[in-house]
């Protein structure tokens, strides 16, 4: 698939690289017209940009289009789908006639581009992700040395989101010289034209101020982007943009350059006028048969049981802090380990994990949405990545997760400072949310530790376990409440008080397990007897095992939680008792019920209704 | 408050101002000190820029610090707020014993900046955010003709967000003359050094690709920094960025340009060296006593009725379309409604808005989180904003609509394309947890219309509301299901079929509300009543009104939603109803209950399990 050369691509070489662009360019209209929907014209200025890649620069092997030991491609303008569709059927990855089975039911081939597409590493579709990606995948590839290069295609109208110059800085922070994207700029948006339309130059400048190698080409013109590629190899120390004017619907002159023509197919029609303009008449038959989807996806690698947590009974331990342990002590038995954090390491105590393996370690400075995509680019390399922040700035990465989830990734993102009891520094710093925002993920996995040794199990659990996992730590330093050698198993929770005549059952997690705790020896004192349950794993939940505790205290059922009402415990533990058919006979949600400001954490966790205090009187009140 | 001089400033201004620095510098050690946590090091390295901001260049009132007609600041950096709230001290908004009180219970002086203190428009403390906010407090100055400056502090640690640089370009392209950006370049972040470190010129190309005057100055020079701001001023048809090298913990030797000093206040001790060092020595005295906390915050304006929304029953019309029209109906009546969109204003519908109100209408571009902190600027100047992207992409909106909540904000945002039910784009364009993500906002209110009458309805209803609305609209073309002059009242839910034998509720809105009305005739037609909600208020709801409906069909509950189960419209009806003390007899909560992928709308709502055969099934198994 290579054939650079140091005198510059032949005449034949060029000529057989504008056939395959034309070639694109056709499947990528018959296609969209077959199915109906799509941008045909978003994947035509970007034709000879694709075909150059593809079929010049990259090294890869189509029998094997996911190996990392090829060079990679990311589609950041994932609308351009059938482009990159187009050019894995003519690389060989599955026929041509495949392609016109694009956005059908089906069919594998998705309106966007997910990992079920052999040759995708990562969903693209919520635009201006794709650098961040590519960055992790090249970062990645040095961990491991490898030559391989990563190429991303972007748009111009994607380049307004901000993430696309956290993506920048980061590359070029981090000399990423194995990366290079290739931006189509076509000077049309959806709505309508874009911020800087044809001014090359200030994508240029913009580029540069980050310590990346720019140049500005006519992306239309394959001897420029063949050379442009062969440049950008030979470029050292620094990313590479090949920013390319390009002309939105190029190669039909009815649609060329005009507005109005973002993410409509042709008619039929039409079809047959484009196809004409371009010496051609026949469609290709669609071909419904055989999927390409791909069969497996990865897993985390398995590695062998780390040292165990080491701890003294009742001694005070932060679950942040714990996190940071339990990283170091993985690392040493898996390789794969690596952790990005947003200027936090110190407060995340990742910096523990960092200050042990350097190597392993970025520092993410503060772009939170660069990090979490990174992590996704990581993961498809084979990596296991653990990104951190402040719980409450995670909420900034929602997209960036959800379309982490679409990618079906392994990554691993950790949250300190949930929750009021962070106390001082106010609302801003607390989250209230991220629970809701990681249940709302598909297959996610939501632990929520309450002490250091449960905290370290759990780490060691999401380092296993693919998918989305979320770990959501305390700030405060809480006892340790288990042996070192304790299981915590998904889903699960753990009984931590409990007698046979308990009149209600109260579930908690983090800070609102200990007030449980001091509540549940408060009205010990007074004669009343509770169960206690610490909810370590928020999502999965187990509704039939929690159903039969709560029920054997009568039904009656306090939640307590350092988080809004909304999508928390509370939700998550009446749904999951519905769905195992059942429901409390009486029962107090306990949540923050207010907006929160400054103050100790006590006098806060107090303040907003979720102290031991107001688990007494909910008890009180039900029991 | 200005002492601006075509001459520059004396030498008695310059020393003037040097010693409200030095006043700042001072009080904020010993607030912070006071208050046993904080962040004095990065006051200090900002102290010269803000006392010539606020005794040099601003105009403003003290006697009324969130006027309109005042020069308006926003501290970006809120981690930065003793130096804040010292400078309104020193204006004379409250006194400085009262900046003593800082981070406790009782005061309103937070540990980061919220619109409970007087002169501050909106929260700030998670970082990047503060130039959406002055830019759309400068466009919104611009809009009412106001001669008002926007001044913005920014630190260097946050200008790695990149929704920084979504508000420089937007600043840019607007060519926001009366905005200046004061950036404290002091190069240490919380966990090791900046990105670029001292290197200014790294941040002067960034601005001027953006098209922004910019110039590098020494922080602490007073005379730089003055004659930086009379420059900025008589800049014409550019926003300003003063680059300012700085040292963090200027003025203290013991942590000057020192790592592990973010975020750690001095000790008693330490605050007595740094006071000898700036030639002081006793610490001003703590003021308990009276709060200075604003006892009210803006609300929207109200405004006549509009024109009532006009459509034929029957006729097929998508929500999306109708937000268009009400929005240009209300904007006739009421002259605060302007609206942003994210490069989307032809699928959103909100072109129907701008081209009939093309000065009120601002492209947003594909930059969503400026968007919305833009929002926050426009509402805090007194207009009723509207923000539009698909509900997808406001996802990444969520920690800026978290702050919008902490701002008290009056911001309404619009997300279209929700959920399975848009086709074949596949999931990276479907909202399947934007309910879960606008429910666990505090206060907010969430919307949900199946019909093209509720939709106008409900967006006059977000015009006239405080907080934070959110209105969820479907792309499918849905029949007309109201009168024109039906009300909705918040919160609330319609009756849209039922009889005396309903052996069952079906709860839906949107697509599934329509899926749930053909299950009733289904059923109907083989003999089986059932009760059909619309849901058009998702949030707040009345848990009494619903159990009483649920009561009258047995207690036998269908819930139905095109979105994940998780935080959904299944778990806020069952948590509403906890909360009125009972729970359904029975239950089925049909939701979105896979990894969606391309389709025809029809296809994935039946494939995905929220379909009329579904919901017929579902109530087969309850009924």
């Amino acid at each position: 698939m290579s054939a650079t050369s140091s005198a510059g691509p032949s005449s034949s070489t060029i000529a057989a690289i504008r056939e395959k662009a034309r070639r694109l360019s056709i499947y990528s209209m018959m296609s969209t017209t077959a199915a109906g929907s799509g941008h045909p014209t978003s994947c035509m200025s970007a034709a000879e940009l694709a075909a150059g890649v593809f079929f010049y620069a990259m090294k890869f092997d189509p029998k094997n289009p996911n190996s990392p030991d090829g060079d990679r491609f990311v589609l950041s303008k994932g609308h351009a789908a059938p482009l990159l569709y187009s050019a894995l059927a003519e690389a060989g990855v599955f026929p041509v006639s495949r392609v016109m089975t694009l956005r059908q039911f089906s069919s594998e081939l998705e309106g966007h581009p997910t990992p079920r597409i052999p040759g995708v590493d990562a969903a693209t579709g919520s635009l201006g992700q794709g650098l961040s990606v590519g960055a992790g995948l090249a970062i990645g590839a040095r961990l491991d040395k490898s030559p391989t290069r990563v190429y991303v295609m972007m748009g111009d109208g994607e380049m307004a989101e901000g993430q696309v110059w956290e993506a920048a800085e980061f590359a070029g922070h981090y000399k990423l010289e194995n990366l290079t994207v290739l931006a189509d700029v076509n000077a049309l948006g959806q709505s309508e034209p874009t911020m800087y339309r044809h001014d090359m130059e200030i994508y240029k400048r913009k580029f540069e101020a980050e310590g990346w190698a720019a140049e500005v080409i006519d992306g239309h013109d394959v001897a420029a982007v063949l050379a442009a590629l062969d440049r950008a190899k030979v470029t050292t120390g620094r990313p590479q943009a090949i920013i390319a004017r390009t002309i939105k619907g190029h190669g039909f002159s009815l649609v060329a350059g005009k507005e109005n023509w973002h993410g409509k197919p042709f008619s039929k029609e039409q079809l047959v006028l484009a196809l004409k303009e371009q010496g051609e008449s026949l469609p290709v038959p669609i071909d419904p048969g055989k999927s390409y989807a791909r069969t497996s996806l990865p897993e985390p690698p398995g590695f062998p049981a780390p040292a165990p947590p080491d701890y003294e009974a009742g001694k005070l331990v932060a679950t942040r802090e714990a996190y940071g342990y339990a990283l170091k002590r993985l690392a040493a038995v898996n390789p794969h380990i690596v952790a990005i954090s947003g200027d936090v390491k110190n407060s995340t105590f990742s910096e523990i994990f960092g200050d042990a393996y350097p190597e392993r370690f970025f520092q993410g400075y503060i772009a939170e949405q660069n990090m979490v995509s990174a992590g996704v680019g990581l993961a498809a390399r084979g990596k296991v990545p653990f990104v951190d922040s402040f719980a409450c700035f995670l909420s900034r990465t929602f997209d960036q997760v959800r379309m982490a989830a679409i990618s079906r990734s392994n990554i691993n993102l950790c949250g300190s400072h949930c929750g009021v009891s962070i106390g001082e520094d106010g609302p801003s710093q607390m989250a209230l949310e991220d629970i809701a925002m990681f249940r709302a993920v598909h297959a996610s996995t939501v632990l929520y530790p309450s002490d250091a040794v449960s905290a370290e199990r759990l780490t060691e659990t999401m380092a296993r376990r693919g998918g989305i996992n979320y770990l959501r730590t305390s700030r405060p330093k809480t006892p340790i409440l288990y042996k070192t050698d304790e299981k915590f198993p998904i889903p699960g929770f753990k009984i931590l008080h409990q007698s046979g005549q308990d009149r209600a059952t109260v579930i908690g997690a983090g800070v609102t397990l200990h007030e449980a705790l001091k509540a549940a020896e408060q009205l010990k004192s007074q004669g009343t007897s509770i169960r206690v349950l610490d909810l370590y794993c928020v999502k999965p939940l187990d509704g039939k095992a929690l159903a039969e505790q709560i029920g054997a205290t009568g039904g009656r059922l306090v939640t307590v939680e350092d988080h809004w009402p909304e999508g928390g415990i509370g939700e998550a533990i009446l749904a999951a008792l519905a769905q195992a058919g059942t429901a409390p006979s009486r029962f107090r949600m306990l949540a923050v019920n207010g907006m929160p400001h400054s103050g100790k954490p006590d006098e806060l966790v107090d303040a907003f209704g979720i102290s031991a205090r107001h688990i007494v009187e909910a008890v009180r009140e039900i029991a």
